[in-house]
């Protein structure tokens, strides 16, 4: 399938149905269809063509969802910007991207003027906001107004429609080459199993719109006829509200966004009962925090999607029926649950043989979602895709029912004394200390051990607490060869990426200077 | 997704669930996945490869289900012969498809045997009967018994998995060559919109397994994970047994096997209550058996499936909640429903132009479900698939929501007077006369009209008509110019094809002899 045959679809059988509605503005499948055809032609009249890469760099609205089927629409290839990353961020992907068209909305005006100026190859602006387009940029309802509609460009289901540049927890962020059939494939799998198929339902973007999470979802939703409803950004407020004005059926949220949820005073007094899933994903759970969920929105079934965007991004669902604390099925909600329908998962480990069920390794995903590769990157490429299947760089287990259990990435896994140590597990360990605000496991050199746990503290306001006490908590957790070998506590925040993750490689530089780490 | 995945992907997180069960006889996923690993090395040890043509002319069983695995695993291309052929035609298609290994079971013995003498190609017969394999063949059990587990061969999703044989209700049959890919997005297409997603449910084959309807919807349920139910042949007795017995919960049928359903005495009786869903199609549903089984079996839900082997074989799908009589979504019970999620469908006229809803044209279809082409007819392929769409043959219509209707196969069509007469619309007339059994519509030649209504009538025993009488029934029914102009009767029943549909072309021939149609 071509990413806009779900539009055309649509607009062919549910002509009349609300496509698209923002705030008070609604267009139906056929209207938004129109718009499509008529932006596209705008497009490709000021150049664009099957090799043009168009960047997008503006919060949610029915316009970012047009702006994501003209472009393939057109021919040309998309590529959204991660609206959290800095000036220069974007400015990197912009360029190796090599795009020369970027859409960008109000929020965005001076980061666009401020990238049109830095960036050689943006030759066009083109403005999706709500007022008069700024000096300089083309205006995106003119080029609807002043286009006939033209027929999509006709492609191969294995042609580029989207470069989508991954946070990049080390190093520079690197451009993820997707497909039609892998963003298709991927979206019809994830609503296949989440049954998200009742046309005239309603699905809310809340999550930011250029992440993969959200598209892979969203596009789901767009292939089974959904409604697609929006909100410029996340607050727990504009969700909560929209849900019951617009009676919304589904949503993504990150697991962040849940927590914010939980503590919005209007939750107790909400009517969510159009509200049939939240899907949630793109980061670790935490398990009090779901279970709290479940507890205050009582109405409402979870299902957890795994996954990243080498894989478009599914790898694996826990569907709503294993959301329980008891019965059959109970025993499953930590787990991100069992691969998606087109998706083969191996566990391996360092030579690359297949590990039985319970034995931790690393994370390997095969499928037609499989991406292409990285833009610009053969040697990453290579190391990344084996024979076809793509090393993802976490570690895991499968139980003996197929469910798929997350315990690092494999980068942050410490080797101290041969045996495996999960940062992840001693940071969990960590959290449950009522002192500690959060904190973070890395594997230091050791000349004796190979590598050392490390533990970097930060604790809540006005809290003390030493470094026995800290290692006497560990200890009556967690086995003795997990336990912090030294801490260090710190006041300031720890660095993290655009996606909201820590950058532990910039934590573990400065010991490791002069030496080279067994898993980089 | 290349078809085995789908297996494998079952025994790795469903490896102890029951995976077929045949009778008595049930093997678990993990089971199936190594009898298969093992068959596919035997056939490769006996030489089969990548371009080798596999028949298979069976009863439904468990070990034909292994068999339509066991081919690709192999990365053999199967052919699955219609059980309903005489020896000449599957002759026919053996010669034509080149197969040079035929799997059959104890109901073919015979026929196999004369296939062999008479197929020079055939160089392996493979039994997969329950007894001694007879003089001549290999078996099947002993090719599992004596193999290691391969690998299952990697292929491209493109690359050709099997050759399907259409009924061919004008001239020789043609062989469908159908892709990984298309047989994949047809499938989870399929069970995406029907809900069909719980592993562990349980679906029954009761409708040949060499059909692409049973294998469009059976893969689908792989795919999904639900247990395989067998029974050997479609009777009302043994598909309301079984899904008793074996608590089935879909079972896809065709009209006639419905039919059969509701005069069998023992329904009335039967506890259907874990059968959630009849998938129903292959050919047009009458409305009355259709409302007569939703009345007998109010709790079980029914599907429309339209398609055709072209389509691998998904083109429209009529979910649950339209089939009713009164409300909001009635009045599309004799819809074929709308597109599947990967399908694009138009109306077109004689000139290929897109037509509006309401306008009778020819059925075209376009997704990733189009067929390869026709094995070794490059001209027949290229009539048939126009720049990526296939022309169905079948004429129909869209209605302003969508829904498809399908009026007659386009050559049954009758132009007359200017005027297009559908063929299917006048038999439905007679049928609703008390004293006619079944009927046959053509068009003849005629110097004053083009063509004219031509019907051939078989009467219900000892009934006698008037030919006076049916025009004056038509008449109270139908237009003037739909009204048969001429009639004849018949007592020995109409010629068919193996896939049970009136050859008219045969009926039609005598009459056209000397003279070319316009449309042919």
């Amino acid at each position: 399938m071509f990413f806009y045959q779900a539009l055309q679809r649509n607009a062919a059988i549910l002509p009349n149905t609300i496509g698209t509605s923002f705030g008070d503005r609604e267009h139906t499948w056929r209207e938004v269809e129109n718009r499509v055809a008529k932006a596209a032609n705008g497009l490709v009249n000021i150049g664009a063509s099957k090799n043009t890469h168009i960047a997008i760099l503006a919060l949610n609205s029915d316009k970012y969802f047009e702006c994501l089927n003209t472009i393939p629409w057109a021919g040309s290839v998309m590529v959204p910007l991660n609206i959290r990353w800095s000036v220069k961020e974007n400015l990197y992907s912009l360029n190796d991207s090599e795009c020369s068209i970027l859409f960008f909305d109000d929020t965005f005006i001076e980061t666009a003027t401020e990238l049109m100026e830095q960036c050689n190859n943006i030759t066009h602006l083109i403005y999706i906001g709500e007022n008069e387009a700024p000096a300089g940029s083309l205006s995106y309802e003119e080029l609807i107004a002043n286009n006939e509609p033209m027929k999509a460009v006709q492609c191969d289901y294995d042609d580029l429609v989207g470069i989508f540049y991954t946070g990049g927890t080390t190093g520079f962020p690197k451009g993820v080459m997707l497909s039609h059939k892998n963003l298709w494939t991927s979206s019809i799998c994830l609503i296949s199993a989440m049954e998200i198929n009742k046309e005239g339902d309603r699905y809310l973007h809340a999550a930011p719109m250029f992440h993969l999470a959200d598209i892979g979802i969203g596009y789901g939703t767009v292939i089974s006829g959904l409604t697609q409803v929006f909100i410029p950004a996340f607050t727990p407020e504009a969700v909560i509200d929209t849900i019951q004005a617009k009676k919304v059926n589904y949503v993504l949220l990150v697991p962040t966004m849940v927590t914010l949820m939980l503590s919005a005073k209007s939750l107790e007094s909400a009517d969510l009962s159009s509200l049939q899933n939240i899907v949630y994903g793109a980061s670790p759970m935490p398990e009090g925090i779901l279970i709290s969920a479940m507890e205050k929105m009582p109405s409402v079934e979870f299902i957890q999607a795994y996954g990243q965007s080498e894989l478009s991004p599914l790898i694996t669902i826990l569907p709503a029926e294993y959301h329980v604390l008891e019965g059959e099925k109970s025993g499953k909600l930590r787990s991100a649950g069992r691969p998606g329908y087109c998706v083969s998962v191996e566990i391996r480990d360092n030579d690359g043989n297949v590990l039985p069920p319970g034995e931790v390794g690393e994370i390997a995903a095969y499928g037609p979602n499989v991406m292409l590769g990285y833009w610009k990157n053969e040697k990453q490429t290579q190391s990344t895709i084996i024979d076809g299947w793509v090393l993802t760089g976490d570690a895991g287990y499968m139980d003996e029912d197929g469910f798929l259990f997350l315990v690092d990435r494999v980068k942050d896994m410490i080797v101290t004394g041969g045996e495996n140590v999960f940062s992840a597990e001693v940071e969990n360990t960590l959290s449950l200390h009522p002192k500690i605000l959060e904190s973070i496991i890395i594997g230091i050199p050791s000349d004796e051990w190979g590598e050392a746990v490390h533990a970097i503290i930060r604790l809540n306001d006005n809290e003390t607490l030493t470094e026995t006490e800290i290692i006497e908590h560990c200890k009556a957790n967690i086995a003795n060869y997990k336990v912090p070998r030294s801490i260090e506590f710190r006041k300031e925040p720890f660095p993290m990426t655009g996606a909201g993750k820590y950058k532990k490689n910039e934590l573990r530089e400065p010991f490791w200077k002069d030496k080279s780490r067994a898993i980089n």
